[in-house]
């Protein structure tokens, strides 16, 4: 099947990225791995350019998925913030796997996509802020402002949420993410 | 006199290191830059490492100080809390000025001072623990409990503190952090 093997490409130079770089990692290289012969690759992707480009257009599809659910399922705006903040800090936690390449991949990323970051942000931003204006309107939230107390929100978790190892301070954990994370879900429902 | 000279020396080492870095300064440029001949700079030092320590050791004075007047001043502990957060932000922005060779300086202090960075962190995790138990017992506070707030709100704040700049964020903002501080110390004194 045709999307079979544009999957099997995009799995292939998700390893190789790993593991070698993106700037050490060849078309021929993510064909081998991959089991496909290169000049059926170009078929797919015209450069190593445009698979960088579809894995992040995968990695940006689940992340949309993820958002309409945070935004419109039925379960509490409190679980499904528990459920959204979950999510996302384990695909982060997931892109980290990079080890040493993370930072050379997310400047592939961002020669390919320059606003892919700003982007992901923004979406980050704008699905916690409707959950919690979704929280007040059912009267379960007591905010501020939906505004100030998703950015103050944010700016309190971002730390779980870096692009890179660090060599100074060990890798976040999620427990305590979620223990701060359930913090200010007690303040903001507290009568 | 002889404290002059000692802190000619290890304020150009400082100069030197952050232009350079540690491993391509030497003993030499330092005495250069002090002004200062480098034999009696050997009087002062017996090694780079010496300096290093030396100039770590003045940041810690500063911290000590900074802890000691936020735990024992007269003045409210929210404002107290503000100002020595406040002092810590530009503390840590102050050692990123070191740009390029922040990570290389930051290793070098650990191989001089291996505890250093646990103990700095020990030392803030206190001081703000003790700021809001002093809050709590004059009444002006309202905690979950001490321990469980401080831990909270030194996460939330931990992404304005890094060691190194990052080449995908831009630098922290001190009214931003001292924006979410504002919006706890509100949840912390909300009747």
């Amino acid at each position: 099947m045709v999307s079979d093997k544009r999957e099997a490409i995009i799995t292939a130079s998700r390893t190789l990225f790993r593991q070698y770089g993106v700037k050490k990692t060849s078309m021929q290289d993510i064909a081998r791995e991959a089991k496909i012969a290169v000049g059926t690759v170009y078929l797919y992707f015209k450069s190593k350019e445009e698979v960088v480009a579809a894995g992040v257009g995968e990695y940006r599809e689940i992340h949309k998925q993820q958002t309409l659910a945070a935004t419109r399922g039925s379960s509490s705006p409190a679980d499904r913030l528990r459920t959204y903040i979950r999510q996302r800090f384990r695909a982060c936690a997931d892109t980290r796997k990079a080890g040493s390449h993370a930072a050379e991949i997310a400047r592939a990323v961002v020669r390919v996509q320059p606003d892919r970051f700003l982007e992901e942000s923004e979406w980050f931003f704008q699905t916690v802020q409707s959950i919690l204006e979704q929280g007040a309107q059912q009267g379960e939230f007591s905010l501020e402002t939906a505004e100030v107390d998703t950015t103050v929100f944010l700016y309190s978790i971002a730390w779980f949420f870096p692009y890179e190892r660090s060599e100074f301070f060990p890798e976040p954990d999620e427990e305590t993410l979620m223990a701060s994370v359930e913090w200010f879900i007690r303040k903001w429902t507290k009568r």
